[in-house]
């Protein structure tokens, strides 16, 4: 895809604020990075240093390294966005679903408007890691552990099942697969 | 498309909620499923349960019947959007599209992240259904006709102009077509 | 593609007050068009009239007078986008955010929806005199400027940056253009 400095930065926004802005509207907090002063230029000077850095930074090898820090993204957006929803009284299942939310929405829109297939049809495991670093939060919160415990685990897990997605090519089983061969 | 138990159950989710949530952004009410603690494990309860019965099940015949489903549930969206959005004073023609959007932005919302073409550009009528069930349900409000009248009446009208475009494919001229054949 | 007097009105509806409702969403405001009795109606107006007028009109020489009004559009969205924002006490660069959002996501909703690549990929400007826009207006209230001169000003600016992209194609540069030739 020909990226420009604009839908360079355009998609940083999307990718960086958009599934913590979809979970902000659907918990009825004000979006976070709106009445902060400091988010969205942060997000432009990052697209601005990638702008100027050299193309090769981020081929070959280096994708790896892009999709190893998304993972560890990952565990810490499911694990922010979960506290948030219970912080504001949110109960525990559609709490999780915020914490999955917050996870994958930024890059199912930056797919969605890319004209991408997305990240939610890959074969390999994503939404699953969000879900189970989600779950393990709300959870951890119905049992009345403490969060300094909980957090750490939760995102470690989400971490790890996605990083062995990455290694191994993980997937779920595809609906139907106990018919075939029958 | 191949289906995962995870993204059937994003789907379902999207698809049984999108609508409502839309809704309720645009007319500043609370989402619905966010502040009730059942509508979540409900959606994810019967992905649940269609994951684990036979693909049989929803081949062949079957997705005629699943069509019939979702003009009723089309009728029934449609008049309980209009209505919450009446019932929060808001103008007839704007609540009207409520009623609309509730009924059909969750297929939207499916089909735009499952990459397929949206069921807004069907060529048989889909969102026409949903618009008649609102106009009636606000034309009704407008005319201070007993909601136990006006809303079995307007569910009623869209199902069956849904179904009657399901049975003989019923479609809306095309812009342009007045000039065929000059 | 195919047009129907439906989908007509709901790509009028969406294009027209898409970028706004977005922007509402994220600044907290109630949305414009729901808690006003008018906007609707007229959007629905219009599209019935584009609807009853003779194709010819739409084609031809005519898509260049369109495309001229949008980049008006364009340039006023933008500077209304950003005012309101700043009215409500978002700070600078979110703000302009907000206006480079009404300017230009009503169009990447219709086109997602309608399965086109976005206006946010086409390879001339269309973002950038949004931004434009946005930042004159936002720098402007910074600097304490009169808003009767920095308004016209910015609208004239983003205007006049679209019209000669139009004109003359004009196009950022490419990621990785540097290295092109090595």
């Amino acid at each position: 895809m020909r990226q420009t400095f604009v839908t360079m930065a355009f998609f940083a926004v999307v990718t960086g604020v958009g599934g913590g802005t979809v979970r902000d509207l659907l918990i009825g907090a004000p979006v976070f990075w709106v009445h902060n002063a400091w988010t969205a230029p942060v997000c432009l000077g990052v697209a601005l240093m990638v702008w100027f850095s050299p193309s090769r930074w981020w081929q070959g090898e280096s994708t790896r390294v892009i999709e190893w820090a998304d993972a560890a993204g990952l565990g810490a957006y499911a694990v922010l966005g979960t506290a948030k929803a219970l912080a504001l009284g949110v109960a525990p299942v559609p709490a999780a679903m915020m914490g999955v939310i917050t996870g994958c929405v930024g890059g199912v829109i930056r797919d969605v408007i890319a004209g991408r297939p997305s990240i939610i049809m890959r074969p390999e495991l994503y939404v699953t890691p969000a879900a189970l670093t989600s779950a393990i939060c709300a959870g951890g919160h119905m049992a009345g552990i403490d969060k300094m415990i909980v957090w750490p685990v939760a995102a470690l897990a989400g971490f790890g099942l996605r990083g062995a997605a990455i290694q191994w090519q993980l997937a779920l089983p595809a609906y139907g697969w106990r018919s075939r061969g029958k």
